[in-house]
């Protein structure tokens, strides 16, 4: 004979905790240094744990390629999970210029076509052609490049241990604000003209 | 002679910022991914430290067992400190059957009886007999049971490496909700009958 | 004109320090907590950064299902990166039974077909029917499943938030190892015929 | 019917990383930040994950009080696992003087007798009478001391939220070495003469 | 030429997850384990991420040293980056007593005069003398002290690994607050006769 | 009367873990994900945990800058304790150019003349004129820069929170290696004749 009464006051001394094994983000609350609020655990439903949307980008830009990201500002369910992804798609030509993630590694995983990846030491080049099936890591906070050294369009996904890595292109960094002209050229040693002209590109002032 | 107001220069210069060597959680505001949101510290007192209540739990139940949890939401100083407790009744021929914690290693202190105590990897069991004065570790999200092995009741104290360590019940998590019988053996290998047998006792649908 | 050597001082008082951006791992050597010890820099090359072999597994096995790994044992550059990867095939009408990876977060990335992926509480189910395109995410510790239950092969990509993640099959555990009979229908109410039945399938003794 | 022979195919994809879900120290290599080396994973047993030995300690000495760990040191299967614990026996009369723990927040569980415990803050002191069944909590690093202050042997169990907590007694760290008398009345507002008695007492020269 | 739309379709797709890169503490929010509430991007200014005053304190008190800090209740913009830091005077003759910070390794950089350092541990001393241009670190949570031990002023700047690290003055924790005067001898070996000098000083009762 | 040989068996069991408050690096042996193997502790001595050296750094050299770095394998004491610390000079006009710490934020003490400091994102430039008595924080992993804006010789000590937090000069990860001037120039949108001419300065080949 089962003591349904009196199991539940077991099981409700147990399973009381159990809300903290996941944290679904309330976007609409501040965030704080370990991620966003948690959602109220009655009112998370299976929808929070999914994603939908890693279908082709559309590549017709500046770099022929186009990123789909899922971080915890789009996918709510990954707060405070340390994990994130995104869809990489880049048009043959095009690339994903030179970048970081100042808070996450990068595990690039191709899907189809040929991708050319690499991050950047002050001593070394660590890069390799990539094709359908292969696996490369850009540790955390690394100046790294993916261009499309194939024919035809290129596709992989993207993972990162950080459920909002940002992603900081150097292009934007240097040429997209208002730093001006001469800092940049005294602290990159570009010709002022060089940064200006790239600057006339994305939009940079000063 | 001691200069009192110029050592208060000093001295606020340095308490202001000790608040923070705790955080008592105000379990009314929202959870983060790092814990509760920290009470004012004027309003701290010496309770918010304590808990009290670990008294044998009543183990007329299913389980012929009883835990009664310290666990954040029933001790609020223990907020964003990484550890919990809890207290643990078994009954002669009773037992915790299989769960896991997981976000939390536990540890059990053997008080009183017998326990039979292991946890299950894919390749091993590591299991003991414990008495008075033994302690068993159970790392981190591991399959794990205690059972009764002795005559008379058996108590122990658990302490968990995270201040809200969850405790799932695997035939909660299989029985105890409306998942499909038939996709509980497609995903266990158990009969059908059998899945259906156990969630009349655990009040499982479907 | 450029004082190389007087850059070089510069230079190398601040470069021998970044040979920790990343530590690849020497498998050879003994493991601990946080990893693998690194490999000497200089003997690491851009073959440490990628992995090879995502592809499709063979799932002719009494899963009906395939998972491709790409661990820290298999690939050392992902070291004490906290981020790893798996490619997972399921033929029609497979599936991975239920399992928990205890130290990990895992990122579902839906290539092809159809899986329905979930995980279980004490309280409920999160399920969803997943296609291309859609992503799922299994916090960290929880019990989980996913099956085929479209028509042809599904594939999909896991992200996982440890460089070693583990894989905790729930049938292996109980029913692979030596663990008795008795004792496993102890606590998990099963029938002992039921449990003898599945350790003659899964090679459990006992 | 079972193919065995294609089931190990995936188990063997599966099981080689899961030996990482512990990290059994090997206490004769060396230390790391992170923890103590793992031992091989095929020479770990059941008794790793055991502790015996936590009998009444022998109060008879200076502080009437005995302190029996369960550290890392002495408990191998904790180590990485971020806990820890110890029994305390104080005799009627005795303390555990004041002292920290640098590293580590304590949870006090009252098994038997009366404890009067407490920390210390610049504005506050948390303290409380603790009898069976009662908790306390000591943040990480604070100063704290637990007085027996009943009739009788008083015992408690401790947890600490790292597998290596150390402890820290303040009459040992000021009054038990060679640090020069005059230092520590300058940096104490001690007199000269309590300072030399105490250090006759605790072994301190200079 | 450029497409611009095209390539914001890219750029917004990136940019919009960057904002977590640093998090300004809004410090009237409540504060949380992981630090305080984030302050809304859009508000957030360089100056946030600059402290202005790192001027000579004013050294005229019981101690005969400063201590000007620079911690996230003063510093909003280093919340939840694990780092802060202070700035140390000590006049001729003066000391900051003994103290620890309970969640935080420090590290003291010397910029004028002579300053005597250490931290103690019950087997060791570890002190020196420092003059301009030394470093010592004192590791998390251990006790330890700062004497002016040279001619004239000595100045220092010390950096914290944690955003909020606390100070606790020894003196001030056993004697400036209502803890009885007979606890304190009987936890510390102290006579009573001191303790209630030393309270006479510190402010403290009882 | 003092029970020294039974205080000792107290002391004894509490002392022996205490070791552990500590890592000291040895490094000669393997570097880990946490950071170097300790010294074993009966080795240690004060040494350990000072750093001679920050003199005015020879700043004759293409930036007109000097960094003296106090990182962990230059200071052992500091492994595994999350902070370090560097001595930034730069003679007039000259500048540390853009460079990232890719696992570390940085905080900067102004202690002589004047540095304009900032960091740099996808949409704003925060950027400050810093004086003596200013601090700046650079969140980990951003783009930044410090130039020499004032009269005469700069000189400033940087905090950072890592023990060994790298430094990664933009100009050598892009003009020092041989990544080929056609890739970077793809990537970086930069004229191939720039990245020649800039590539000459740095020793760059391809």
């Amino acid at each position: 004979m089962i003591h349904i009464l009196l199991l539940f006051v077991l099981l409700s001394s147990i399973s009381h905790a159990s809300v903290n094994d996941f944290c679904v983000a309330d976007l609409k609350a501040p965030d704080t240094p370990s991620g966003y609020h948690c959602k109220s655990p009655t009112t998370v439903t299976a929808d929070d744990f999914v994603f939908h949307g890693f279908v082709a980008g559309n590549t017709t830009n500046t770099f022929n390629a186009a990123l789909t990201s899922a971080f915890v500002t789009d996918f709510p369910g990954i707060n405070g999970l340390g994990i994130s992804a995104a869809r990489l798609d880049i048009a043959q030509g095009g690339s994903i210029p030179m970048h970081t993630h100042p808070a996450a590694t990068e595990l690039l995983i191709m899907v189809k076509g040929e991708i050319t990846a690499g991050f950047l030491t002050p001593t070394s080049v660590y890069s390799k052609k990539l094709k359908q099936g292969d696996l490369f890591v850009f540790p955390q906070g690394q100046l790294h490049f993916q261009v499309n050294s194939g024919k035809g369009q290129a596709t992989a996904f993207l993972a990162f241990s950080s459920s909002n890595p940002g992603a900081q292109l150097l292009d934007l960094l240097l040429f997209g604000n208002n730093l001006s002209s001469d800092l940049i050229a005294q602290t990159t040693f570009l010709d002022v003209a060089q940064v200006k002209k790239i600057k006339a590109r994305f939009g940079g002032r000063g």
